[in-house]
């Protein structure tokens, strides 16, 4: 069950933990997911190489696959680091970036739903769709469709794979196949910001090394983002300070602040 | 013919149709180029397996080939896009980064050129002078030269190539080997924040996607992305704000204020 | 020796020369290491294809060396390039990122340090007492000790490797097994931002490509990144807005104010 104090209980772990987050992501947002997993109290790495993912991961608190940028070499590493995360029961955050664009990635993300087996999926609504093996084409790595579209669909996925499945919009929606969380903060410009999504994934990496309740630790991580985006949109004439102010609200925020200002159920 | 009403109408065109550009460009930029992409109101996508180039680019409504940070896969995949987009029709921009520097990045180059026929070539004067086989060696990936000094060896490369020529600098200069365009726009701090002529060959892709006239396109990316610069500027301390102003500022760019702002012929 | 005036004296010497800096190094931190370098007036450039490294390394002043995403291929091309660097007398500063963490990156480090023989090594505190074989295990990237504790394991270093040891942290030190010089500047922001330890790695290559007393480059290159971390803290309300400011403030570093702030022996 969600609750603002198991919300802030979990961003209060974090700090105190400060948890490694191990990374497989895409080029495009690196450089972002280890800056948000810095500010929000965590410890990121980024390893891909097939010679060490395996070692990476078995330091790690959590493991965050995202196929933004994927090629051969790098899936055949996500595969590694996925098995051995299972193996030494380390939980798998799943980001199906682009599914539905390409044949590639729409095999590739169901052999890592398949071989990794994810405790979180979280996607847009066209991806999540994608997933769920909905008629959907995603327009590169931008949804399509609206989150409540894809909620049935979500449903669907999260029995199928026994994950929790997050999709990201401008209401956010976590469930595992039954129960439903909506987080109703957020701002406009998030979506204008690349890789947001992104960061979502890795915070919920974050949110997942510190509850093994990972519906709990999906809302959690969704609540954090929302709440820090609608923060920073305060202060943000576009998309270029709004990315610099995300950085800058996650670590500022407070418990309290948190409290106060999360929209969700 | 460039007018300021038809610059006007391409960016409307940008943020009404909001086209996908496919970039295949280097690990430095990467984020800056999507967070241009999208501030002007475009789709981008990053994607460079062999696997999906070519499904990716067949999505795309323009294709962006950046060899910054190349190598041989990388290449591979630059070859196969290119071939399909212009199988397909789909625009293609070429950004001969560092062009000058080794022989392997001039042999890339030209394989390029040879192979994607791209529709327009946008460097700065020492790769556009290497490009044009003049005795020219960039200084890794900054030129060495200016503009002016330039610019017959753009019309020259514009004749041989059949591609619209774009020279970056204090002015820019656009040519398809008879008639030349000139912006006067700009700030001498872009030149400070990296990437920036990649930025630019980005929202060349963008403008190329809206308007067939690869002249006219290649000439109103550049004015956009020269006012933008010069606005961003006037706010900017460094290039460290600078790399955000210029986000924002082509964000809240209007068609009043490029209108007014913007000095070319 | 050091002193105030040979420390502005190399800082100039980069604003005069803009020495060519050869950058392998990971994909977290490219964007922030071509800008840091742009900012205090060096030229970057970053390539890693094996079919070119020993090309730009021949035209460039320095190289860096940084196993921060290291794979099979890239570690291939840093081998080539250091020896191409050494084979020159082109100076090499090697960033061993998260030694410690994996048996493959402490071999890779180890083959770095014998094969390119690198005139410096900076580390954080964990990185450099796991090059001299000291028991610990890095937390991914992120150190698990302080400095001070690291001193004698660099004074080690330093003496079988020949190398210049650097040591980052909330007290920087820079010693060649005998002297040890301490820096006190810097901020507590600056660990929050990724990639500052790469960044100062980056400087230090801007450094040694003007000073061929690496003792006093080492320690000059961190002094400038400590005084510019200390004057961007001030402005910052994050570490987002310490990403930019130190950009900033690094462009505006003026001899004086450097002259002013330093805190060195």
């Amino acid at each position: 069950m969600i609750s603002k104090e198991q919300l802030v209980g979990d961003l209060n772990s974090i700090r105190e933990k400060s948890p490694l987050v191990h990374n497989i992501t895409n080029y495009v947002v690196m450089n972002n997911t280890a800056n948000a997993l810095l500010a929000i109290g965590a410890s990121p790495v980024m390893a891909h190489a097939v010679e060490e993912v395996e070692d990476m991961v078995s330091i790690a608190s959590s493991l965050v696959i995202n196929i933004g940028t994927l090629s051969e070499k790098w899936v055949k590493a996500m595969f590694m680091a996925g098995i051995a995360a299972r193996d030494k029961g380390i939980p798998v955050v799943f980001d199906p970036v682009g599914a539905g664009a390409t044949p590639y990635r729409n095999t590739v993300a169901a052999q890592i739903i398949n071989i990794c087996k994810p405790n979180i999926i979280r996607g847009n609504a066209s991806e999540i769709m994608s997933l769920a093996k909905e008629n959907i084409t995603t327009k590169g790595v931008d949804s399509t469709t609206s989150s409540n579209i894809a909620l049935d669909a979500a449903k669907r996925l999260a029995k199928q794979t026994g994950a929790v499945v997050v999709i990201s919009g401008a209401e956010d929606f976590i469930t595992d196949g039954e129960i439903v969380h909506t987080i109703r903060n957020g701002s406009a410009l998030m979506p204008k910001v690349t890789g947001m999504g992104c960061t979502a994934s890795a915070i919920t990496g974050a949110f997942a090394a510190v509850n093994s309740n990972y519906l709990e630790a999906a809302t959690n991580a969704m609540a954090v983002m929302s709440v820090t985006g609608e923060l920073a949109a305060l202060k943000s004439e576009g998309p270029g300070s709004m990315q610099l102010n995300f950085i800058d609200e996650l670590y500022k925020l407070t418990g309290d602040k948190l409290y106060k200002q999360v929209d969700f159920e």
